[in-house]
């Protein structure tokens, strides 16, 4: 039987033997509280199990296996073209009225295939969103002199009003020299220290919200799930995810806990939350049992597995495992199409407000 | 009888009717579980009431008010001690070896009277630190535009390599334009944005820690209480202590929550952690049952209270219930003599890492 869904060991699809399969059963009948599931894709696991079973089950268990309530899906691919679509009509604004078109610059150091698809998917974003974009490509041996010269030159041109470096560069550049490099009007990533600390920072405001944590808000909002008051945990503290996405929840007057790899038990934190932030880029790791029944799970990762049907060889899952968290959740980002399409909407929109501000356009 | 202890509904003392007493006794022996005091300081008042009352106590009763297990006083005052004339030492070190003298300018701006004390104790601490100290004292009518000369003329002057503007400042000024003003190699408060940025993302590091947080971690370490792993909670999300505070635990691997305003239940929070840092400014809001046994407390609060038999007509406490408090936890910062005196001994620490910093000294 190969089950495809979250294993407790690894997130690679297995090959059960049947005895594990009678666990499975014996853990399902000692209720939710004595079970944790070796799987994510409990039901399914369970369905394949009883066609190998000679009885039939029982009506408790029957009642147990019927339907369980899903979890709406928080659609990013959707809300993203919506976003954009916004976007391109104020773009459309702005132009028709002073004449300004939003610029973008995005510099590729080297040739990592991962980053050259990401640059591509924010080339074609912007054309959708009818910003324009400047591409440039230098090549792995660069030094950090000429990337500096082409960051300075985008600093001094009034037609970008964002500039991305690309991450991560060649081990030979020191990437916090060449971040700080970007002027901080220009800085549509929010990866600023200065930026940063304004978010952290009661009664300032940040230049830029960074993209992901910005976008992860966003679906919230567009949800219309409140985060005042609510309890909110952010499972991993990166500079680019997990810190700022916990700075902004606390703006908006969430109670927020921050766990880590240095976390003990991080599944009491999390059954206690009513959102949950996932950004730790481990396949799989938030179950079903590490949530409450009710909360809104975002999850930021995007994990390749082992995946021998796909003809990739692999296929992506986020840090939360979807199959048994949709069932306990009340609502959840899937992966891919959950906040990943998000995080370039916002880095247009980021794009656009840098414009209108250089331009004192409201 | 006059209860000397915390109130829950307030912090004045309180004259209790005999019917009250009855009351407290009955939940007393009701148990932990159902028992929450509306007095501080319960075994005293406990006491009392067996004078008023005819019945001597049970022997289960006997056991109960027992000596009771007490925290260890973390004594800011002592360790602040140590930190001046460990500091006071460098200065000489620095003096003889290099000829340089640290030197701290405070700004003070208006007459308010608590203000004008901080100030003098600033200059007083300077001076047993061997640290000179420059004092700016202008009318509370005088401009911004005043007020930024003298913080451009400390800017420009080598033998000042710390300055503080003493808040709050009168309203007709603007806080944050006088802050940004100081260059952040003399911002020995740590309140630049630039410098809670670098505090707040992993891999970098700010130019100065904030005075108050810093000295609140500086006691955990000088008592030898382990951060790594353990659950913190920080009560209040302000710029000076709260937030800053609650981004120093994370560096050292704590797992943080925090706590303010509009969080629900806050005690539901503190009761899971191993250290609290409460910098919330509600006189004995944190009782003893608000605290898991063992726990550390680590009190920012100094509010006054009424207390008609000081010869001031009040006293000082903490943010948290100092008599309960210290029978549940492990350790415990006494109001005043914890934080405080730490306040001072970590400006000083600034001002040396600044001179030491501009002049290459190690």
């Amino acid at each position: 039987m190969v089950c495809s869904g979250c294993s407790s060991s690894s997130a690679t699809a297995r090959l059960l033997p049947m005895s594990h399969q009678h666990v499975v059963l014996r853990r399902f009948l000692l209720g939710p509280l004595y079970w944790r599931p070796p799987f994510c894709s409990f039901p399914r696991t369970f369905k394949t199990l009883a066609v190998h079973s000679s009885a039939s089950p029982s009506p408790v268990l029957a009642a147990l296996i019927a339907p369980e309530a899903s979890a709406k899906v928080i659609d990013g691919k959707s809300v993203a073209k919506q976003i954009r679509d916004e976007i391109n009509t104020e773009v459309s604004r702005m132009k028709d009225t002073i004449g300004v078109v939003p610029g973008l610059a995005v510099i590729l150091v080297g040739d990592r295939k991962d980053s050259a698809t990401y640059v591509r998917n924010k080339k074609k974003s912007c054309e959708l969103a009818g910003i324009n974009s400047y591409e440039v490509r230098l090549p792995e041996d660069s030094t950090e002199q000429e990337l500096l010269k082409f960051i300075s030159d985008f600093n001094d041109d009034p037609s970008v009003h964002g500039i991305l470096v690309q991450l991560p560069l060649p081990s030979h550049m020191n990437e916090q020299n060449i971040l700080n490099a970007v002027c901080i009007e220009k800085d549509v990533d929010g990866f600023h220290p200065l930026n940063i600390g304004r978010l952290a920072m009661r009664g300032r405001e940040p230049t830029f919200v960074p993209c992901t944590p910005k976008g992860c808000i966003e679906l919230l909002h567009r949800y219309g799930i409140s985060i005042k008051g609510k309890r909110a945990v952010v499972i991993g503290r990166s500079n680019i995810v997990g810190m700022p996405a916990a700075l902004l929840l606390q703006r908006e007057d969430a109670t927020v806990s921050i766990v880590h790899s240095r976390t003990k038990n991080p599944e009491e934190f999390t059954r206690q939350a009513d959102i949950i932030i996932s950004a730790v880029g481990q396949p799989n790791m938030v179950r079903g049992s590490w949530i409450k029944p009710g909360a809104v799970i975002i999850d930021v990762g995007i994990n390749p597995v082992e995946d021998p049907k796909s003809p990739r060889g692999y296929r992506l899952v986020g840090d939360v495992c979807y199959e048994e968290a949709s069932k306990v959740a009340s609502a959840i980002t899937p992966v891919p199409g959950g906040v990943g399409p998000m995080t370039i909407a916002m880095l247009l929109s980021n794009t656009l407000i840098s414009a209108k501000r250089m331009h004192n356009f409201q």
